[in-house]
């Protein structure tokens, strides 16, 4: 069997953890398996970096910022390789180059194109265990990329994928998806089997188990993911294509506190405009989320939407520059907003789940500010002082046992 | 004009420092210079990823050290990089993938076979300086190869060599090359030119502002060298084919306290065995220096030679390990020893130069242990405890004004 097993940034941190995942991932190779490991950097080796890199220039070129946050991944990979030869066990370490792993050349948000297969498959026939640089690839001109934060799941199904591998397990610091944060929730439990498309809501959504472009990338390769934890032995969470035959009305509840509510007020009422603002932010690679629209004053439009916290600061520099052309009158940036959302399969053939949703929140008088729907995903934004009082509500609606 | 420039760790090892190397160059580049700068790993960092190495597995692969040594340059060239940028000067980084650099396989001790210059004069054309990150290469494996200590210098030797380069000049903590270290002799002077050949003993023996590799390819490929201060404007030491019309006696005095001694006794006094003896060392990359070769007791051989600090716990394995087969009764071990030379192309046409440093060590009451020496060079092999009264009293000899 070929696995792809991926360890986090927490779990590589310190000496002994990079060993507790040497020995895990030897356990795999003594039973004749072949294993291929991705890692993240070292606990916080890329906040450091990116710390030391402000300092120096707060605008820094993209290209030199993937060329920096790389090292992370490649020490953490040296040292794994170190850490199996010091147990006797043959390992090769592997950055982007090496393999190759191909993408676009948008730095800092880099995608896969194509990976090569031949170096890595060289090796796993040579009998070594394969340590692979997550996060990061090279593109057309030979120059590094990330693929922005989390990419270090995608680069597991990436290779996974691409080595037609049986397995491939995405390790993290908790025990697999859960119904909702158990630090809010109490009785949030863990979900045994998540179809593809709901883990990609939950993911997109703040989940943080798994990066969403990972999820995306699984279902399209058909690669079957485990969530499982680093620390422990117990089964996790198995994500796939149908997850269970009789899908659960509501599968979980997610919050994403780092939302930023983005307002563009008094646009000029006349088609194409809106065309012209989300084009304008999708050139400029930013990701645009939950999105409202209504009626100003004076025969013109406000439309308000949302986008992460890191891409808030992009996005109001973008919209500025291009403020005179696009008739805005005024740009308005809200901080303290959360997005909460549930996410069920069922809830294609099921009825009234929005409504529910709604009365839960209104049961304990939470104020709903904008709501997105998808087939099988509802989203409101709400004041983030909120969140815990309203993902208490909403999962005992849905969820409780 | 083209000019490469190389700074050492200490000359980057603090954003104020980084700054200061990048306005030394941009100072170039406004003049209409293309520039191309070389670094080091800033500061302590080659030593700090080292310690945490050693931590995880005390004899470490090869291969895996270079991989994550590497990383040390990749993140000063990137910070180089955006230091520029943000100055509004337009500049690349790149890493020996990205030159490329090709050298040996040899991991820890490789040497350049071929630079390429494509990219670098790509980038160069299109009005960027270009960063390079010294000290690294990669092999035909694809795999990350290190140079060595003080590889950086021959880096910036090879890139000058292959651009054709007008300059290249290597910046250091000190204002060029001295005829002894001003710190133990404090009427030691700065030499104004130096032929290559006395560099190279003076760099072999620890003088420390270059690498003995990086003045054998200059001397190679005929690349006129600067040595200078990061620190100052002063004019430096130029090191060039021949120096001066009338050479020295002695244009310096160098120590080498991080020597270790290596006894082996009790060879077998037969025909080839010292040749079996360095060949298995030169094998294992150890370079021997100073040889004393004695009759032991019943018809053996004693052959000492003196190694390099670093290198000694490899010796001592490799030849424990072939024990037997070299028919050696006991190998020693001594790390209180010291090499001290005196360097001068003079010595060529000038008798005595040999007994007039025995004579000055006499005069202080300091023990010679071994003796060697070229056409432009005598070591003596003395206690560490007698270095600094044994240079003071041979820079006074030859060299005091």
């Amino acid at each position: 069997m070929l696995i792809v097993k991926k360890f986090g940034g927490s779990s590589v941190a310190n000496k002994e953890r990079i060993f507790n995942v040497a020995n895990r991932c030897i356990e795999d190779y003594k039973k004749g398996n072949k294993v291929v490991v991705v890692l993240s950097a070292m606990g916080d080796t890329t906040d450091e970096l990116i710390e030391q890199a402000e300092a120096i220039n707060p605008n820094a070129p993209k290209r030199e910022m993937d060329m920096l946050l790389s090292c992370g991944e490649q020490m953490s990979v040296a040292y794994m390789a170190m850490a199996m030869a010091s147990l006797g066990v043959p390992a090769i370490s592997l950055n982007a180059f090496q393999v190759a792993m191909h993408t676009t050349s948008a730095y800092s948000a880099a995608k896969f194109k194509r990976v090569d297969t031949e170096r890595i498959n060289n090796e796993l026939d040579a009998g070594k265990i394969v340590i692979v640089t997550g996060f990061q690839g090279i593109n057309k001109f030979d120059d590094i990329t990330t693929l922005g934060r989390g990419g270090s799941d995608t680069t597991a199904v990436a290779l996974a994928a691409a080595l037609r591998a049986d397995a491939c397990e995405i390790y993290t610091d908790v025990d697999g998806v859960y119904t909702a944060d158990p630090r809010v929730v109490p009785n949030a439990h863990k979900i045994e089997e998540i179809s593809y498309d709901e883990m990609l809501e939950l993911a997109t959504l703040g989940a943080k188990v798994l990066h969403n472009r990972s999820v995306e990338m699984a279902k399209k390769y058909g690669v079957q993911l485990v969530v499982r934890s680093s620390l422990n032995n117990s089964e996790g969470t198995i994500v796939k294509e149908v997850a269970n035959v009789e899908s659960m009305l509501v599968s979980g509840v997610a919050v994403d506190k780092k939302a930023v509510r983005i307002a563009v007020i008094g646009l000029k009422n006349e088609p194409g405009i809106a065309f012209k603002l989300f084009d304008l932010l999708a050139k400029n690679n930013i990701n645009v989320d939950v999105i409202l629209q209504s009626i100003g004053r004076e025969d013109t439009k406000d439309i308000s939407f949302t986008v992460s916290e890191e891409q808030a600061s992009d996005a109001m520099r973008v919209l500025k520059e291009n403020q005179e052309r696009l008739t805005i009158q005024k740009i308005e940036e809200e901080e303290n907003v959360a997005k909460l959302s549930i996410v069920g399969a069922g809830m294609q053939t099921h009825a009234g789940v929005a409504a529910k949703m709604f009365e839960a929140l209104y049961s304990v008088g939470v104020n709903i500010r904008m709501i997105a729907s998808s087939e099988i995903r509802v989203t409101v934004l709400i004041d983030v002082d909120d969140v815990d009082i309203a993902m208490k509500a909403v999962h005992d609606k849905f969820l409780d046992d």
